[in-house]
């Protein structure tokens, strides 16, 4: 398991992006992609070090990211990349980890898996599969 | 600059160190440190890449991690390793941050001089000099 990104809820990405350019010196990698299956557009702030901040727009008012905006929005989710989807998402779940979106294929991602989970804690995390499959 | 850390405020750096534990596998680096000036203890988890969460938990009620807590904690900062603090911070400033605390000496970063702002989405962005001077 390592780090693979943040994930920032945003009204806009355009806007977010100007600022990370502005403030921080940082660029949007790529073009922003549409996952209607999850009622949100995402795009790639480069980091450095390889690690990325992914922002995270929603597409319509059922999106999981209008309720966080909502609620104030910006940071979010922990992203990890991990080498085996299902043996992560049990381990977590023996843990007390609930399956909060089930592994399915991310257009973001070029189509690898991905599943997010709530820890014990409130904290929503997702793992990213290494290798498509 | 580069992706340097994520910083959790929690209630409790052993529960938290133990679920990243348990859920992910994930496991702290050295000890917990305290920075008194800032009234806070803090730990790290290491993520893999070089990456690392950083938990926070509060010292005392001054803390500006209890305030935090009360909103719920959790996720609340970025923090990019750069090299020159002071011309990053006056960058930042340009595009309209605002320095919430000024450069000081960190003691969970031996000392290295951190600085932190809010930007103007209201997010908090941590700097850390890459180099103690």
């Amino acid at each position: 398991m390592r780090f693979h990104h943040v994930g920032i809820a945003v009204e806009s990405i355009a806007n977010h992006a100007t600022l990370f350019e502005k403030a921080l010196g940082l660029t949007m990698t790529g073009v922003p992609v549409d996952d209607t299956g999850q009622h949100v557009r995402v795009a790639f702030i480069s980091l450095g070090n390889a690690a990325l901040a992914e922002l995270v727009e929603p597409l319509d008012e059922q999106s999981p990211i209008s309720s966080l905006l909502r609620r104030g929005g910006g940071l979010y989710h922990v992203c990890y990349e991990v080498d085996d989807l299902d043996a992560t998402i049990k381990t977590a779940q023996a843990a007390g980890a609930i399956l909060i979106t089930p592994a399915r294929r991310a257009p973001a991602f070029g189509e690898r898996r991905i599943a997010f989970v709530h820890l014990t804690d409130g904290s929503i995390v997702e793992f990213l599969e290494a290798k498509a499959i």
